[in-house]
């Protein structure tokens, strides 16, 4: 996972002496909650969110520089740092985004904590029926009716629910990574289970190679 | 994963009849970018975000129900719903937070980005190793250190770098699920990889018991 992917690329960032009447219009067109405080190098200097906003326009506060968080205070991250950093500071500090820098402290980017979620959950809607189709391509030699079988016994041992081989391949072509994590109890029980999955047929295999 | 794990518990409410300046102290306050509004009953019949509250200040609007989205408007969900449909509603929509209700529309709480972001990747940051765990559980018979000498063989294999067992529990101890995905392109392959090691000291065991 690349910081790169997740980045909002139609970012908007502000000046230091820009007012701050025009930025809340600024921010409510392009609905962005927080924006960073560049200078004239796009430097970042500060971050300000629609919260201050909000303040800076009932206490009548002229500009930008009046409302914004010090850099000091902002929690950013750098082009170069992985992309898990962005998501820890996100969950850690409940941020609704976090700006990007490069080497030489420029504005590259803000990440949103959406975009994130966008990113993350795309993992978990990957469909079981995928792992199975790596699983017969990685095992030589086991068919996918095999491994229909073999689940669909273990499904019943686990479950005590009468499974048979096609409705064990409707279930997993129905359910994604992330149902199946749930209904499992956890990532390394999902994985453990088909783990056994993977015995099963890989002792038959061995068995028929015997013969 | 439940809905419910991941409901603001803390969330914040106002009525329509509420003054604009008042609101925007409270959001501030609360460091709420976005909130319900309820009717006294508790029922969702809007939904407000600091970007509606600066237009609202800058516009001179005095109460909630001038600024508001009306219900019709909202991304919502109940609570009964699975939990991945916040997960898909806020990173469609670019949402900060979607209000959860019950069957009578009440407002029972709001789940936010940022605890979404929380909850996803809480499932990355599972270390590789619980995986390797829950492979030799699974296994009975098949030791520990067969499954870092069948793994460094495969990493050897794979990335062409010399790897003994020991570097690879080092490996497998400090990296997360999450980095493990993205090092080997996507979850099926990471799956396949773990596939093959468990071919292969499936194998050796039944080779042994064979004697």
């Amino acid at each position: 996972m690349l910081a790169n992917e997740m980045i909002d690329k139609e970012f908007i960032y502000v000046s230091k002496d820009d007012k701050v009447v025009d930025v809340s219009i600024k921010m409510e067109n392009s609905r962005r909650f927080a924006i960073p405080v560049v200078d004239e190098e796009l430097k970042l200097i500060g971050w300000i969110t629609s919260l201050n906003v909000t303040k800076g326009l009932r206490e009548n506060k002229k500009l930008v520089s009046e409302i914004m968080y010090q850099k000091e205070e902002v929690y950013y991250i750098h082009e170069s740092d992985p992309a898990s950093l962005a998501v820890i500071e996100t969950s850690n500090h409940k941020l609704v985004s976090v700006p990007v820098l490069d080497e030489n402290e420029v504005v590259i980017g803000v990440i949103r904590s959406f975009d994130i979620v966008k990113t993350l959950s795309s993992l978990y809607e990957v469909k079981v029926s995928k792992l199975y189709e790596a699983m017969e391509d990685e095992l030589r030699g086991v068919e996918w009716e095999e491994l229909m079988e073999a689940s669909a016994i273990l499904h019943r041992k686990t479950t005590g629910k009468r499974t048979n081989p096609s409705d064990y391949e409707k279930l997993i072509n129905n359910s994604t990574f992330g149902e199946a994590i749930w209904a499992t109890g956890g990532l390394e029980k999902f994985f453990a289970g088909l783990i056994t999955v993977g015995e099963l047929v890989i002792a038959r295999k061995m068995g028929r190679n015997k013969k």
